[in-house]
C-alpha cells in the first residue's frame, strides 16, 4: 500500500472538487483544534500530563534531540511498511494505543476508533478502562486485528474473567500496563474534583463483567455508587511484582507484552521472566512528573534486549517523522494515542481515519524521501544526535 | 501513613459532595494564584529572587536536568516515608523552611504555619526574622517538632539570649544561616524603598528579647525608630568566620546545622568543624544573583561529605517530584519554602495544610509509581541526567 | 567591487536626499515584511517548511551553534570576494537558488530575479518548476551567468529535451535536485488543498516543451486538466538511483552538481560517481520534517570530500553573517533562496536587488571586520563552536 | 569605601523620608525604562546590536553559562575593591566605557557622565566620536581620572593632533579601538537612513581640531556638509595592521591598550607588539553579527596572556554579578557601557550616578556574600560552568 498517495489525493480533491480537508493535516496542530470542541472536563482529562507537565515536555524534547539524515538516490519508489508483530500482521508499524474512556472525546468512543483502525488494517488495542465493553468493541472491530490492554485488578476473579472475555472476543495479544497501579498526580482533574470513572464512565468492561457484578450487593442501576466504589477499591494495585507474572501465563496463552518500561534493568527483567515484548512508554507523561523522555530511554533498552524481546514504543509521538525516529532507535512498531483521540473529538470515525491516513502518509513520505524502501532497514545510523 | 490517599479523597469529595479544592492542586501554579491575593509589597518581597532573577531560574533549570526513571513491578503498595533527622522523628522527609515575616502573606503568619505543620507532624523551623516570637510559635506548635534558625547577630548577648529562648521553647536543633550576613540586592524591594523590618515587622524575636531591649534607651513604643535602627546595626554580620563556631557550641548543646552551603569545600569545612549537618541552599535565589542552581551543587557535596554530615536541601523545590530528585541526589530531607507561603497567603492555616498534603501526596505517588517503598532507597540511579 | 559601500550609500541618501530604504535592511525581518503583501496561498506555499517546521528551526539553530571570532589589524581595506565555481566566474560566492514558481511572489516572477542577478553579476539557477520557460529566463538573464536545476522527470524524452533546451539557452552547469522525488508533507498547502502546479502554474518549462506536448492528446488550452495530470504523473520519481547518473552524463557535457546531499556517505558516492559538485541542502526544510540542520552536516561532508568535489550550500541562510559561516565550514559558494523571494514579493526586481545588495554588504563588512581580505581564506578556525 | 551601604541607604530613605528611587534599581530593566524616554532614532542607535542581534544574545548567554558558587564564613566584613590599572588608581574595578555621542541620550551628554564618574572616582574613557571635545570633557572631569579612546583616522595629522590634545587634556592611557575600522551592519539605523555623525553630531573632537579644520576649504558653519564628508572619508580605516602600531608609540608615551580583542592569537600578538593591555570586547555586539560572546573568549585569552598584559573586559555587562564573573575569569577591570547610558537618558548626571552606585553596590554585595574581601582574590574557581 502506498500511503504517500493520500497527499496527492488531497491536492487533487482541492483542484478538481474544490474541497479542503475538514480537519487540519498539521498533526502538531491537532491538540489546538480539538481544544475548540472538547468540553472543559474532557480537555482537562485528555490533554495534560502529570504534575507540572515536565514529562510531556521531555517526551517532545527527546524527539528534537534526534535528527533524520536523508539518503539520496536509493531507489525507494516502492515502500513496504508491512510487518508482523508477535504474530499479528500489520500493514504499517503503527498501532492504536489503548486509550481509555474515548467517549470523553466523542459519543461513539472506542467503537468509532476500532472501526477506523479495522478499515485501515491497523491493530486496535482495547483498554481495560473503556467506555465500551470487550464485546462491543470486538463487534465494531470485526475482522480487524485487536489486542487487549490489562489494568490488572486486585480481584483475581475479575482479572481471569477479563482475560477470558478478551480471548473470546478475538483479542490476540495481552498488553499489561505496569505504570498505572495508582493514578498519577493530575492537577487539572483534581482542581475539578473530576475522575470520570467515579461517574461510571470508562468502566464498561467491569459493569458488564460477571465476576465483578457478582461481588455487588445490588444491581448497578439500583446502587451505582456502590459499583463505583467497588471499582475504586479494585483498580489500584501498587503491590504487583515480578512474582505475579506466572499468574498471567497461567490464564493467557497468547503473547504477553509489558507496557510502561523505562529502565534498562526492567527490560532485562521482562526478558528474564519470559515475556514476549515490552512497550517503552511513560504513559504519555500522565503518570510521573519529571520523568525521562520516553525516546531518551529507548536506545539503551533496544541495545540491551532488542534480540530477546519485541520492543514497541509510545509517548510523545505526534507525526510520521516521530514514528520514523522511534523505529530507527529500535522500536518494531509505535502506538499512537492523543493524535487519533483529537481526530475522534473533531469528527468521530472519520476524524480518526483522517489522522491515521495523514500520519501514515507522512511516515511513508519520510521513508521515501530519506531513502528507505522499508522501515525494517532503519537503524540509528539514519539519525544524527544533537 | 499513606499520603497518596489524599488524591483519591479529592476525587471522592468531587463526586459525592460536588466540592472542588478551594486552592489549586497545581503546585507549580501556586505563585500565580497567590499573586492575585498578595499586596504588592508583599508580593514584591516574597516572590522575586536577587538581582535579575538568574539564580531562581538556575534553581529550576537544575531540576529539569535530572529525570526520574520509574521502575516497575517492585511491590510498592506500602510506602514508608518516615525518617529521623538529627534525632527528630519525621513522618516524611519534608520540613518547613525558616521563612521570615510570614504575616506579609497572612495575618496569622507563623502561627498558622506552625499549627499546620504540627497537625501533619512535620518539623517547623522558626526563623529569627519572624513576625511572631519564639514563645508564640512554640505555643502554636504545641507538641509539634520544631527547630530554630539563627541569623547570628553581632551582639553576642542577643545571640545567647536567642539560643536560650529557643532551648526553653522546645526548639531542638539549631540551623545557622550563613548566606545572609547582608541582604542580597533585591530590586523590587529597593524600587519601593521597602524593607519590612524597618517597619518593625518581622523582628518580633528582637522586640521581645530582654538582651535586645536592655540596649535601648527607651521602650520600643516610645521610640520605635530607635529599635529599628538598633536592629539594623545588629543584623549585618559579614565578618563571621569559621573561628566563631565554637561560640555556638558553647551556648547550644543540641545539633547544629549550617544553612547556605553551596561549595564542596565549605561542606568539608563544616564537617571538619564538627557540625552535625548542612542545608545545601542558595536561599531560594534571594541572595546572590547569577549563582549556581542549588540542585547542581548537591551531588558533589553529597559525595564528598554524605558519610560525615546530615545533608538537607532547599531552593527551587516546588513539587513532590522535585523532592524525590533532591532525595535521590543525597538529601536526607527537604525544606519547603515558597509553596507553603503561597498556601498561607491563599487560605491561612488551611492553605498551608492543603499545599503540604498535595506535595506529600505527589511525593508518595512518585515513589509508588517509580517503584520505591521508601525514599531511603533512593540513589542517583533513580535519575537520568540530560 | 566594494559591497560594503552600499551601507554608506544608504546613510548618505538618508542625509542628503532624506530618503529611507523602501524595504527593510534587516534581513532577518524580510519574512515578516513579505507576509504583509503575499496572498495567503502564496505565503502558505513559500514560507513554511515540511510538517511541524522542525527542520527549518534546526537550520537556524545550526547557525547559532557556530560563532565568528573576528581578527584584528589584518589590513583588510581591499576585499576580493570573487571566485570561480565550476568554470563560472562570480563576483561573490553567492548564487540565486533555484526557487520555483516565483510568480507566486510577484507577477514578474523569475524574469525579475534573473534580471536583478544579471545586473549584479550573480549566477541565476533556473528551476525546472518555473513560471517562466528556459527561453524566457535566458532572454531576461541576457549576458548573466546561469545554471539549470533539474527535477528529473520519469519521461526520458522530456528529460533529454530539458537538457537540450538548457544547453541552447546558455545554462552552463546542471544542478540535479535529489531530495524532491516526491513532495514533502506540507500541512499549510494541504489544509488549503492547494498545489500551484495543479493549476498549471509553475510548469512553464513543460508546457513549452515539444517532448511533453507530444504526449498530450489535445493542445493544452483545449484540455488543461490533462496537461496537469500528465505533469503529475511525470514529476514523482522516487525510483531514481545512482545507476541512473550515466544517463545524465550522456546528455549533458557540462558540470553536474547533485543537490540535496546531507549524508557524508552520499557525498562520497557523488565523488565516486564522477560528479563535479554537490549542494549540501535539506531544501530549506521543505522536504523531511525532523531532519538535521543543513549546516550541522556541512563540516563532516567538507572534511570527507572537500578535495574531490565542489561543495555548495543552502538552507537557512538569511544574512551575510550566515554566508560567512557556511563558507568557513567548507562551502565554496552559498545559494540564497527565501530572502530574495521576499524581496521579489515586496518590490519585484528592485526588491531582489535590494536584498542581494544588503546581504553582500553585510558579508563584505563581516569579512572586513573579521580580518579577511577574501572569503577564500576562511577556514573553520574563523569560528568558535558553542 | 563600602559600596554595599548604598542599598541600606535606599531602604532608610524609603522608611524615614518615604522616598523611592527615581530610577529603577533593577539593572536588567534599565533598557526598558530608557526606551520610554529616548527618541526613536536615539533608541535605534543606542540599543540594538549588529544585524540580527545574535551577538548581543551571545554576550548574555555567555554570562549565563558561568554560575557563582558562594563561599561562607570567610570574614568579609571589609571589602577592598580598589585597584590600580596601568598606573591609574581606581576605587573599584569598574570603568566608564568609551561610548560615543552621548547627547543622543541626554543634552548634557559626555559632560554629565564625566562629572558622575569623577564624583565616584571612576575612570572615564573619552570616545573619539564624542559630542563634546577633549577639552570640554577634561574640564567637566576635573580631577577625575580619564583615558582616551582612539578611532584611528586615516589622516595621520589628525591622529597626532588627537593624541596631543589627549595628553594636554590629562588623558593618561590610550585605548585604541580595533573592531570598528568600518561601521557594523546596523539595520535599525539603515532603515531610518540615520547616522548621527552625518549630521555633525558626535564629531566634536574633529570639528575642534586644527589639523582637521586645516583640510577644509571653508569654515564648518559655511559648509557643514563638506566637513561631514571629510569626516566620512577619514573615519573608515580597515587597512590598519600590526605594522602601524609603532606610529602610536612614537606619538604617545603613556600606556596603550588595544580594544576589541576576541581571538587568543590576537591577544598574543598584542603582547608581542609591546602593548600594555587589551580590552576583550565585541563592541557590545554592535559590529559583527553572529560573533562569539565576549565572555566566552575571555578565559582562553586570560590563560594565554594574563601574565603579559593587563586584561580589561566589556560587552554584555549589565549587573554587579556580571562584573564579578568577568573579574573571576581574568579581567582586571570591566568597562560599563549601555547601563550608564540608560541612566544618562533617564536623568542626566544623576541617572549615571544612580546606575553606577547600584552596580557597585551589587558588586560589593556579591563579593561579600560570596566570601571575598577583595575582587583581587577572584579566580575561575569562584564559578561553576554549566
Amino acid at each position: 500500500m502506498n500511503y504517500a498517495d493520500h497527499q496527492l489525493g488531497i491536492y487533487l480533491q482541492g483542484m478538481f472538487a474544490d474541497q479542503k480537508p475538514a480537519i487540519t493535516t498539521d498533526l502538531a496542530a491537532l491538540e489546538h483544534a480539538a481544544a475548540t470542541v472538547l468540553a472543559p472536563e474532557a480537555l482537562g482529562y485528555i490533554t495534560p500530563s502529570a504534575g507540572s507537565g515536565a514529562t510531556a515536555a521531555a517526551n517532545r524534547a527527546a524527539f528534537d534531540r534526534w535528527r533524520i539524515v536523508p539518503r539520496m538516490l536509493r531507489g525507494s519508489a516502492q515502500r513496504d511498511l508491512s510487518t508482523t508483530v508477535l504474530g499479528t500482521a500489520m500493514p504499517a508499524p503503527v498501532m492504536i494505543a489503548p486509550v481509555g474512556i474515548q467517549t470523553l472525546a466523542h459519543p461513539d468512543g472506542e467503537l468509532a476508533t476500532a472501526r477506523a483502525a479495522a478499515a485501515l488494517g491497523l491493530t486496535y488495542v482495547h483498554s481495560t478502562q473503556s467506555a465500551h465493553s470487550f464485546e462491543q468493541v470486538a463487534e465494531a472491530s470485526g475482522d480487524g486485528a485487536r489486542w487487549y490492554q490489562l489494568y490488572w485488578p486486585t480481584d483475581p476473579d475479575v482479572c481471569v474473567s477479563f482475560l477470558e472475555r478478551a480471548k473470546a472476543g478475538g483479542y490476540t495479544t495481552l498488553v499489561v500496563t505496569l505504570d498505572t497501579t495508582l493514578l498519577g498526580y493530575r492537577p487539572r482533574d483534581l482542581d475539578r474534583g473530576f475522575l470520570p470513572f467515579l461517574h461510571n464512565v470508562g468502566i464498561a468492561n467491569y459493569l458488564t463483567d460477571p465476576a465483578f457484578l457478582a461481588k455487588l450487593a445490588k444491581p448497578v442501576d439500583e446502587d451505582p455508587r456502590a459499583a463505583t466504589l467497588h471499582w475504586a477499591q479494585m483498580f489500584p494495585n501498587p503491590g504487583l511484582s515480578w512474582a505475579d507474572l506466572p499468574f498471567l501465563r497461567e490464564h493467557w496463552d497468547g503473547p504477553i507484552v509489558l507496557k510502561g518500561i523505562c529502565a534498562v534493568d526492567d527490560a532485562r527483567l521482562a526478558a528474564d521472566h519470559g515475556m514476549d515484548g515490552i512497550v517503552v512508554s511513560n504513559h504519555g507523561g500522565r503518570q510521573v512528573d519529571g520523568a525521562a523522555g520516553s525516546l531518551d530511554v529507548l536506545p539503551g533498552i533496544a541495545e540491551a534486549v532488542g534480540d530477546r524481546l519485541t520492543i514497541l514504543f509510545d509517548s510523545g509521538v505526534r507525526t510520521g517523522s516521530d514514528v520514523f525516529k522511534a523505529l530507527a532507535l529500535g522500536a518494531q512498531a509505535v502506538l499512537i494515542g492523543r493524535p487519533f483521540l483529537y481526530g475522534l473529538a473533531l469528527a468521530g470515525q472519520a476524524g480518526v481515519d483522517h489522522v491515521l491516513r495523514c500520519l501514515l502518509a507522512e511516515l511513508d513520505l519520510t521513508l521515501a524521501l530519506s531513502g528507505y524502501g522499508t522501515h525494517r532497514d532503519l537503524t540509528p545510523e539514519a539519525l544524527l544526535p544533537t
